[in-house]
């Protein structure tokens, strides 16, 4: 169990700040994560890796000469934000564009890929990468939905060596999909992990079993099994990743391979060297040939017991690029000539903001969307437990109080830009970015893309009229959406959003005002919601516990009629934007 | 606890072998341990470090250019044998004498002062070092009683680096020793550690407390305290260090140090950073420069859940070899040119073995020590269970098995020594050589001695005598009192051995024949066994539980009285030697 803490809620940040006090040769610190502290190549593409907190040494430990120019770290298991994910990659990038590296996991594909869109907007070249090593979560003919484990090391190893031999970002992005083509990982777990302050762990596995391929967060494996004698961990794995050569290899014998025997938490070194000695045994047995093979901590699970082994199948390009040198924290290979130091004057985020001009209709009319922020704070402090409460029948009831860290960080930058003179677009958009950075997780993702949605038809010059706010809730329906993935039906928040906008715009059509409108759309979304309590989740977290949820509404499809409700409450009073 | 292992009497054999497999570019196998695989610097001193298994990296993952030359590994917490450590050092030497370091613990002392023993014989110049860092294992008055913990590292690293700028073995002794002075650590532990295939920990912690300064294989600390925070733990740490300041220094402020803080086995990184960043900031405040900090594992305890904190209190000289580059398996500092690999052709050891000229006499003695060695071999055999339930009661039980471990190498080594022609003195030396190789701990390496005093009054030329005999019992009390450091009434083998030496002697001066003196002095032997549970131990491992011990009789001197009464009974049937 992890017992060393303060208090919970800052225990990865002052992780971040241990790290970089220990590691300042290698790293320092920015807004979202750290950067390389040597001196940059210009016009070299920088690799970014990222994700959740409780993976060390993934990421942090994994920045350095040869390896990744920059990490984003997320907070405990959850995914950075789109914000974090654009500052680290503007204090590391060296004019080659920017690659973001990540498990495939749904969070971080949304923050990422969200991260890169506004990064290209802004004249960066970003280009994503999700691996997908882990063959127990799923069939190979649905390779793309596998989740990231160790194999991320791979991928990012060579990805960054690519990058460091002076590849364009398109050759590096190409290099990083092919490593991921031919990375292959199984992993076991025998107990689950107890994250700080946490009365109990997150999950469990009997006694004397062990959970075949469960994920680094807990997630549902493909058997249960008695935990074998090391020899017979080795010949699972071995067999198993053999099973599955990937495609251009038809037979392992004659092939090298890199090779990751990987602790995800609290098995001991001395277990891996035990498991390892029968691992090579079988590989070359096999006849396949192993490369530069690492046996150690790579991609934990916080004090998860468990070990995953990885077969990296290797070309010539792939080897060369693995055996390059490295200097990170937490993985060294080879001898490199160190860089200098990284210049002290790294630009900092400090600068006083501004914001674009604005009409003076449109200032007015920030006036009421910010009303609309506070009316929202208050619907979503007042309902936080009991969001969190039914967020806990099918994930992890941290729903309530990611809506509230969301809504919080809305208010304060809109009121900001208000100081600033914004107008309702740019309002809107600062509050949307601030709610997905502070908020965390899918649901604050979509937030933050819902809210720039309509602000960007708000825009900051017209005095909004219903229609251009019914077309930013359509427009704001569509990218929730195209990011997240899910259907209506699915049990999401979309279950009322896709009624809400429809109801909204029909109102708009049938010569309605706004707030008259919005009220009756309202009423719609409250009915939507209530009616999630019969749907069976197919996406996300709620999954798993499709059977459980049955009869309990959406906790984020309530959270969403709820706020809609007091949205109207502002526009009925104030008749109208 | 540990999950993964085969048979666990092979566990520590296949840690070493998967550990070897996975670092071939570093290390390669030899009989006892590890040395570099990297080619040899000819008149350069190897620095060689050792102890039991089960503290990874401590001490195989410690070898490397910079660093270690040789690791010679022991059983699970069980110190190496003095054959292992000279094989490990014929291999590792290269001409330049040999430093041979290691923590303080009366098994290592033993086996290593016997190994350098025999080097110096054999013509290799070699010295030994205990690293004694541990505050809480005694008083600063008693400071050489301490134990060695994480300081290990540092004085492995300085000494290692100084060997590598070339310094003479006077004076890689001289930094060692240096080094060790300026080095202090503190350890706390959460949780025991559970040793593979065992049913319970080997010791507990009250869950929600924590035992201050418990050693590494258990040994009690001096406090019991609730679990602090993060912080609260890194002001222990730095309170008590801050309040030792080493000979020399006199304040803290201005001074240069080193800093481990050291995981000891189920501790996490992310935890260690979070306690780090508040020692960092502690040791600020107190105007201590912190250089090259390490946060990580450096010396563990298989799945303790523990940590310590150590001080590496700096000058010029030593802050030199503290930053030097090193680069072995689990401990990488700057950069070097990497050294060619090692020569294929390393002597290896399977030269047939010779033993000295012997005249017939001799040889015919010796089949009546072979012939004592078997009766030993077989009342051992006979005992073993209610010997390990004797040494249970004070110790951890291991005694009877060690015994056996030793009687059935000392009879196989002495049936080989008889096929290839050997008197009576060298059968009985390459007999007390393989007790000790095989038993380990304390009661292998004094019984070692033991046998290998009486083989050198025996010698190979004359026919022994009772007086010969005698003289080499009087030989090896004087050893076992030598090299043990137990004196009479400690509560040791030594209870019985001088009074047995003692009426041999006075038996003999009476010109009673050797069988009937030996008679006599094994019933004082027995009478002196069943003494010692009235007495309370004051040396060992008994020492903690001296109360619960008295009314037990203590298990090395039974083990004594059993075997000199089965020797009486092979001298009796063939009326002396």
């Amino acid at each position: 169990m992890t017992r060393l803490f303060n208090d919970p809620a800052e225990f990865a940040d002052e992780v971040l700040e241990g790290f970089v006090a220990a590691h300042q040769r290698w790293v320092r610190r920015v807004p979202g994560g750290v950067v390389r502290n040597t001196a940059k190549t210009p016009g070299q593409v920088a690799v970014l890796v990222g994700g959740g907190s409780g993976h060390y040494p993934a990421f942090t430990g994994l920045v350095g000469q040869g390896l990744a120019h920059g990490a984003v770290s997320g907070n405990i298991f959850a995914s950075p934000s789109a914000q974090q994910a654009c500052s680290v990659a503007k204090a590391a990038e060296s004019g080659g564009g920017v690659l973001l590296l990540f498990g495939n996991y749904a969070g971080d594909v949304l923050h990422f890929g969200h991260a890169a869109e506004i990064l290209n907007q802004q004249g960066i070249p970003t280009r994503t990468f999700a691996v997908t090593d882990d063959v127990s979560s799923a069939e190979v003919d649905e390779i793309t939905k596998r989740r990231g484990v160790a194999g991320d090391l791979t991928v990012f190893k060579v990805a960054a060596a690519a990058a460091e031999a002076g590849l364009s970002l398109d050759e590096v992005h190409r290099v990083a999909e092919h490593a991921n083509d031919r990375t292959r990982s199984l992993g076991v777990a025998f107990s689950g992990c107890t994250l700080p302050g946490a009365e109990a762990p997150l999950f469990t596995v009997p006694e004397g079993k062990m959970a075949v391929g469960m994920g680094i967060h807990g997630e549902p494996g493909i058997d249960e099994a008695d935990v074998p004698s090391a020899d017979g961990l080795a010949e699972l794995f071995v067999r198993t990743l053999l099973a599955e050569l990937p495609p251009g290899i038809t037979e392992a014998r004659g092939q090298r391979a890199g090779v990751i025997l990987n602790g995800l938490g609290t098995v001991k070194h001395e277990e891996l060297f035990v498991v390892y000695r029968r691992v090579a045994q079988l590989l070359a047995e096999a006849g396949v040939e192993v490369v530069d093979p690492e046996v150690g901590e790579f991609v934990t699970s916080f004090d998860l017991a468990g070990a995953s082994l990885t077969l990296f199948w290797l070309d010539e390009e792939l080897e060369r690029y693995w055996s390059a040198p490295a200097d990170a924290p937490a993985f060294r290979k080879g001898s490199l000539t160190p860089a200098p130091p990284a210049a002290e004057d790294l630009a900092d985020d400090t600068v006083e903001q501004s914001v674009p001009e604005a009409s003076e209709q449109s200032r007015a009319a920030a006036a009421t969307v910010l009303a609309a922020l506070e009316a929202t704070r208050k619907v979503v402090d007042g309902n936080a437990e009991e969001l969190g409460r039914i967020d806990a029948v099918a994930g992890d009831g941290d729903h309530g109080i990611g809506m509230q860290r969301g809504a919080v960080a809305a208010v304060d930058a809109a009121r900001e830009a208000q100081r600033l003179g914004a107008g309702a677009g740019t309002l809107l958009a600062l509050a949307g970015d601030a709610w997905a950075d502070r908020a965390g997780g899918t649901s604050g993702a979509l937030w933050g893309l819902l809210l720039r949605a309509v602000a960007n038809t708000l825009g900051d010059n017209d005095e909004p009229t219903g229609a251009t706010v019914s077309e930013g809730v359509a427009a704001g329906l569509e990218s929730v959406l195209r990011v997240g993935g899910a259907q209506p039906g699915d049990k999401t928040m979309v279950d009322v959003l896709a009624p809400f906008a429809e109801a909204l715009a029909t109102g708009i059509g049938e010569s309605r005002g706004l707030a008259e409108a919005w009220g009756r759309a309202a009423e719609t979304a409250d009915v939507a919601a209530t009616a999630t309590a019969d749907l069976v989740p197919k996406i996300g977290r709620a999954r798993p516990l499709a059977e459980k949820s049955v009869g309990t509404p959406d906790a984020g499809a309530v959270s969403l009629a709820l706020i809609v409700g007091a949205v109207h409450g502002v526009l009925a009073e104030r008749k109208g934007v």
